[in-house]
């Protein structure tokens, strides 16, 4: 198990590869999303999107799904999400991308308030196949701490 | 059509009815979210959530739902949007809420590069039936100008 105390400012994880679809692009938009670019290809190419593209909420939970898979590998227990910072949707995802995901940690604190939780900072950069940065955020995570008792450090 | 010149700053708009069921929840967990306190009842029990919550994503994603519905009622032509300022995931959202939402228009400028698009900032909260903030956030949004030989104030 991965606890507060195992993580290191600075360390970087590369992981995800996820296959976007034209049947997932459209079925997300249509629940949550449906604004035309994101449903319909001719109305999309009459945007600067130029073609069918991925909701920005959809890029966000395809990401989300690469990292808690990436999390479970290192046996990374998260406590959760207080949010994020900056998020950046900075090139339009399509249906045929494979998403990739780069992040890095780069802040860490324990909770004055719950001696039992620490707070991490990560920067993460979702990538396309042609190496772009389609989207980036700066996430923000509870994680357990595995001594409880050790002073927290200002 | 509403356009970027029709646009107030301080204007406030409330809107939204989303009923949270648990099918929903553990569908969306299931696809993009998948840590055990958005999808077992008894892991949830263990954990500060109390009890089975929707994934962070999911309340962004039903907040995007009303406000598509709302842009729609509206006549709003939006562009998409560039980003996310500050989200925040305040409270938990639980099967069985209902959800609303409050938004404020804080900010608009034209596009220097692209006199034919407005930028507006939008705070935006995203409450539950008990009138509890649950998520804010600021988002960035494109908009249609209506005049693009209109000059460019500073």
């Amino acid at each position: 198990m991965e606890y507060f105390e195992d993580m290191v400012v600075g360390t970087r994880h590369s992981f995800g590869s996820y296959a976007v679809t034209r049947e997932e692009v459209i079925d997300f938009a249509s629940k949550y999303d449906p604004q035309a670019f994101h449903l319909d290809d001719a109305e999309a190419a009459k945007t600067h999107f130029g073609r069918l593209s991925a909701s920005g909420w959809h890029t966000c939970a395809m990401t989300m799904a690469m990292l808690v898979e990436n999390m479970k590998s290192r046996k990374h227990a998260g406590l959760g999400s207080p949010g994020v910072d900056n998020l950046r949707w900075i090139k339009p995802v399509y249906p045929g991308d494979t998403l990739r995901v780069e992040s890095e940690l780069i802040e860490k604190r324990r909770s004055k308030s719950r001696p039992e939780m620490g707070l991490i900072k990560t920067h993460m950069n979702t990538f396309n196949q042609n190496d772009e940065v389609v989207m980036e955020m700066t996430s923000n995570a509870m994680v357990s701490v595995r001594d409880q008792s050790a002073p927290i450090e200002e």
